[in-house]
């Protein structure tokens, strides 16, 4: 069953910080590895190439845990389960979002033969910690 | 089969990083914590109560990513995949070995009833990143 943020889980995540997101592999095992991503309503969204190992995991296992990280303070996080929808991306238009809002850049080309997909968190769980 | 650091590994490990542990849940689910941790050998240490969920994740299966994040350097991670061995700590050596270190102060007083772990964290993948 999907969530709702509450306000200050809204603002933690809308402050551009970075996030640690752990697919599972053929295995079941877990990977994990740093993105940036972007708020819309109550789920995150994220770019990869369609041949990635985590576009790979995903497309086999939904499932997700996103941690993400405070800049200011790495003893506040937000955890985020849940599991994840995806979907093409032509045109690349998160990459050219978000690549600008991280890096002050437009984003590289993606290597020949390669698209991109818009990645849905949808959240089931969300555990905020600080000390 | 485990691996041996290199030694940029080991300078990037030995630097009082934070990480992002990810461990699996009785359905399978990857759920993620930020953890200190100790480089030894070409193993990481990690301490943690015996009641909490990363134990009872880890006591059912060993399997973890971890997620090490340059203090400095966003952009520079490395990723550990492996296998976990447990003992206790009953004198809580851990503890007060990591605690000082990052925090600079001794650890609180633990639980009542809750016994403290070492975790070691045997490494079977590293993949450093950096852009």
């Amino acid at each position: 069953m999907a969530v709702t943020f509450e306000e200050t889980t809204r603002e933690f995540l809308d402050r551009k910080n970075f996030a640690v997101l752990t697919t599972l592999d053929r295995q079941g095992s877990p990977q994990s590895s740093v993105i940036w991503y972007k708020l819309e309503g109550d789920t995150i969204l994220f770019t990869t190439l369609d041949g990635r190992p985590k576009a790979r995991n995903l497309q086999r296992d939904p499932r997700v845990s996103l941690l993400v990280l405070d800049k200011d303070d790495a003893y506040r996080t937000i955890e985020i389960r849940g599991n994840v929808e995806i979907r093409p991306d032509p045109e690349r238009l998160l990459s050219k979002e978000l690549t600008p809002s991280y890096l002050g850049q437009d984003p590289p080309k993606d290597p020949d033969g390669q698209s991109r997909l818009i990645v849905r968190i949808v959240p089931e769980k969300v555990i905020p910690f600080s000390v």
